[in-house]
């Protein structure tokens, strides 16, 4: 409704609550700019923030973008990264609304996403059920693996494009909220394991995961036998993929894996996400580069 | 709504409209840890967004903040940036509704303002018509006097703390969009005469400003006898004072310094803004430290 260029951007609001999600991008801890180019970077920036308000059930509006950038960045470079700002936000009828532009020694990207509800309740990380199902959507484990591969010198391997750019599942995430009542639902950004318990410890309840559901992309299981690691360490901790894993009542049926249940947490136990047919990895906490 | 701990927050847009403004403050360049505690950092970055969104006529509603910071910045600091950014808010009844956490070597704190215009028009740089008065709320030049100040190695003049804490004049604003009509406003950020360029800009129009009308503190006079400079130019292009710049049709009677007038471009001529009573001096735009 007012775009960029004066003191502050206005946008709809139909459903008289907006969703709103921030998160910032440094560079050597995020991103390289010699394996990502400044499009890529903007596409990343702003799906981690689309994904995030997706998560809650909202249908995103507008970005605004903050850069600090260190003087010898190319202007090319800052185009480009508009550019991939635009176009992913066009993906969900969005569009950068304003930013700010300010000088520093280190390129940093912060991006705040809006979003709409369209009179549904939010969908936090506290609505899981005993009796849910886990289902998932997005393909788990391939930025982890592009990231290795990268690190190990195979800069051609096709998995390194997922950590150029990810590709939330952003039409079947609001899926779940509109059509198949999602109970709890979360953007996977610390990995599978630690954001489900994350779902957990909000829902106070316990969450079972059958590790052979999980799915293994064929491009990441043949990095993992190329780097001989096991392809299940990447699906279950890797983050930058903005998977999004949700809760369901039994009774519903979304066309997506169903990876596990919920059950009430035994006396004495404790709200915690395991594997039920081999060991728990440590859930971790996705690790960026440092 | 919701507030921190989830994907997304949720904040109430009763408008179905929601205004929204993002700044990036950076050490070293908008602030100095030497000069400024972690409070005083905190209430500086949220005033400088919430500023901005008082000056669309909105009414803050929350602030969404993303932090980068070395990992040896101590946790005292954080915790008072944390404060100073309440405290901020809570001048308007606005909350902290999320953020997020990075490491970075530059440490970088990104605000994001969210507010709501209560079914008023957004107050823009485009509406200010000949005819209209210019009008000052707040107390311009003392934050440029307060570092010139410490530049100078005299840490203890009353006028620093304007530099490590601003005072917008958050309620003269609103009043100006609710009771006296306001045509145009701007948050002075790059300084008065550049600022009140944009409105000049986007208006098409020409400003004239009586330099003798320009509210000159006396903590600022002082400052510049010190000095030996001219406290005109603190006042007329120092930044950092968030002070709200206004036009306002002639029948309107706030009680604020009226400094000008405006004017319909001759033919020929184009929109600026200029001292009728003095050089007028070059706008500049407020430099921070570098």
């Amino acid at each position: 409704m007012v775009g960029p260029g004066d003191d502050a951007a206005v946008i709809e609001a139909p459903d008289r609550r907006v969703v709103a999600s921030t998160d910032l991008m440094v560079e050597d801890r995020h991103f390289r700019r010699d394996w990502s180019s400044g499009y890529d970077v903007g596409r990343k920036a702003a799906a981690s923030n689309l994904a995030d308000v997706v998560a809650m059930g909202a249908s995103p509006t507008a970005i605004v973008v903050g850069l600090a950038m260190p003087a010898d960045l190319p202007v090319g470079w800052v185009d480009a990264l508009a550019d991939g700002l635009r176009d992913e936000c066009a993906e969900l009828g969005a569009v950068v609304a304003g930013g700010d532009i300010v000088r520093s020694d280190t390129l940093t990207i912060a991006v705040t996403a809006l979003g709409d509800l369209s009179g549904r309740a939010p969908l936090t990380r506290a609505g899981a059920r005993p009796g849910d199902r886990v289902v998932l959507a997005g393909r788990p484990g391939r930025a982890a693996a592009g990231l290795a591969m990268l690190t190990a010198g195979h800069p051609h391997a096709p998995v390194v494009a997922a950590h150029r750019r990810p590709h939330p599942p952003y039409g079947e995430a609001l899926a779940l909220a509109t059509d198949h009542g999602a109970t709890a639902m979360i953007d996977v950004s610390d990995g599978l394991l630690a954001d489900l318990g994350h779902i957990a410890a909000a829902s106070g309840v316990r969450i079972e995961l059958v590790a052979a559901r999980l799915p293994v992309d064929p491009e990441v299981a043949a990095a993992a036998a190329q780097l001989g690691v096991d392809p299940i360490d990447w699906v279950a901790t890797g983050g930058d993929d903005h998977c999004i894993a949700a809760t369901v009542p039994a009774r519903a049926t979304p066309e997506l894996p169903v990876i596990g249940d919920v059950f009430a947490v035994a006396p004495g136990g404790v709200a915690e996400v395991v594997f039920v047919d081999r060991p728990t990895p440590p859930a971790g906490g996705h690790e960026h580069f440092r």
